[in-house]
């Protein structure tokens, strides 16, 4: 599967400089964009997480939103449903760590086909694993989606079909995160999902969901997570910009129903069109 | 700073296609290379390193040695002191984490001008700090040379030309290694080194400098380090491929002087040719 259209610093272009400190040191940041009738949803949420993200790296300066909307309304335009990515580097620079404060980040903007898979796990839920790898705790680089991500690559490599998603915990055994989504469960009517504050990615649709429950009137707690909770959870979740939100059906052969506070967010959330929906839906 | 020579997949090229997973995801590993007189040093040693690391990570296929070797004999041909870097990634690949296991990698060879102030640091030593940031602890990926590099980069932003290394702890506040070098304090005519089985690179002259000190008879012990340890260190040193041994003169502000271990060591290296001299020296 190949990109269908690519901008690189505003040009049409599929290539990027061996320089480029984001190949050298993953040394940058991506956001994955839900594109719905020619249009990003959610555009203005993530350009907003992506500067704080910069802010934490210290990037050089961004264009401004204005410019950053433009080219991406550009790269969407036409296109009935599909995900947009956008990768900002530190940008060219020699050898060495070092970097100089005023460079002038990279950014790669790229347009792909929708997941065909994502519509069938929506109705449906999905088989979840729990991953042996563990994910190491570093509050600096917690909760931005900086590039720099070979524990999911190497987590996603631990199963092939057999489940959708692969939770993972970190070493002293607390839940996470999914290798590409947030986690949810509901026990007693309570709306879980783990604090990210030492390790993970603070997913947009983890915010829509949080404040759709919340205008629902459902209580919803931020908070260390065990394994243990979700086997005593009633409904489980996960989310992400592209997935909107998946039910999970199964834990590790655990069965879960697909149960109706999942329900009420997932149409609420689509309600608001922070979701990519079919045209048929 | 612009790399003199480069090569992508054994062709002169400046750039790699924007869906390589080196650039997405940080998904492969690199070497530094020393080059004297037109020769990479202690070569057999880096593809050694490379292979374990592809072998971690499971990269898919790469070249033969002699055909690594060739390409890399090429690069650095006529070049009487230089530095060659190696980055070898997963290949390009569709947007997510999954990879093929039969990707073919990206190997990317670039040549560079030698760091004018490596000889003056090795003669008079270097001032050290202790960073702010903590290495975390990622058992599965410790010790190899991967592009996950966000941790470097963030460490060697915390200060500028007040100091020549930084040194960086873990969560513990046990030692590691320096922002790009390794790690050694002679205590009582014992030569020490940080353990790296949870964080931190195994650098191939942290292996030179063990195996030449076992050869000349000084007691070696690889072992969990405190910073209370190096302050009741009499010699303390850094290496790596390209630096050699650069002597501790200062840590923090606490004098050191260039002691007679290190400066055996660093002989025995020079005679051994696992260093780049110059001309001169």
């Amino acid at each position: 599967m190949q990109a269908l259209r690519t901008f690189v610093n505003g040009t049409p272009s599929r290539v990027v400089g061996i320089e480029d400190r984001g190949l050298q040191y993953g040394d940058g940041l991506f956001e994955t964009i839900a594109v719905a009738e020619g249009l990003p949803l959610l555009l203005q949420a993530h350009l907003i997480r992506l500067r704080a993200g910069a802010a934490r790296l210290g990037l050089g300066p961004l264009p401004s939103d204005q410019e950053l909307a433009r080219e991406i309304d550009e790269l969407c335009r036409g296109m009935p449903r599909g995900v947009a990515k956008l990768v900002v580097t530190r940008g060219e620079a020699g050898r060495g760590y070092r970097y100089d404060a005023d460079a002038i980040p990279t950014r790669i903007l790229s347009l792909w086909p929708w997941p065909a898979y994502v519509d069938a796990h929506r109705r449906n839920g999905i088989a979840l694993r729990v991953c042996r790898l563990r994910l190491a705790h570093q509050p600096v680089l917690a909760g931005i989606k900086h590039l720099n991500r070979l524990e999911q690559v190497l987590a996603r490599a631990e199963w092939r079909d057999e489940y959708q998603e692969g939770l993972m915990c970190d070493a002293r055994g607390l839940v996470i995160e999914g290798t590409m989504s947030n986690v949810f469960a509901v026990v007693d009517g309570v709306l879980f999902t783990p604090d990210l504050g030492e390790a993970g990615v603070a997913g947009l649709l983890r915010e829509s969901v949080l404040g759709c429950a919340r205008d629902l009137g459902i209580d919803c707690r931020i908070t260390p997570m065990t394994l243990d909770m979700l086997g005593s959870a009633c409904e489980l979740f996960m989310t992400n910009s592209i997935i909107g939100i998946w039910p999970v059906q199964s834990l590790e052969g655990r069965p879960y129903p697909v149960g109706p506070l999942t329900r009420r967010i997932q149409t609420e959330l689509e309600k608001r069109r922070h979701v990519a929906i079919s045209s048929q839906g």
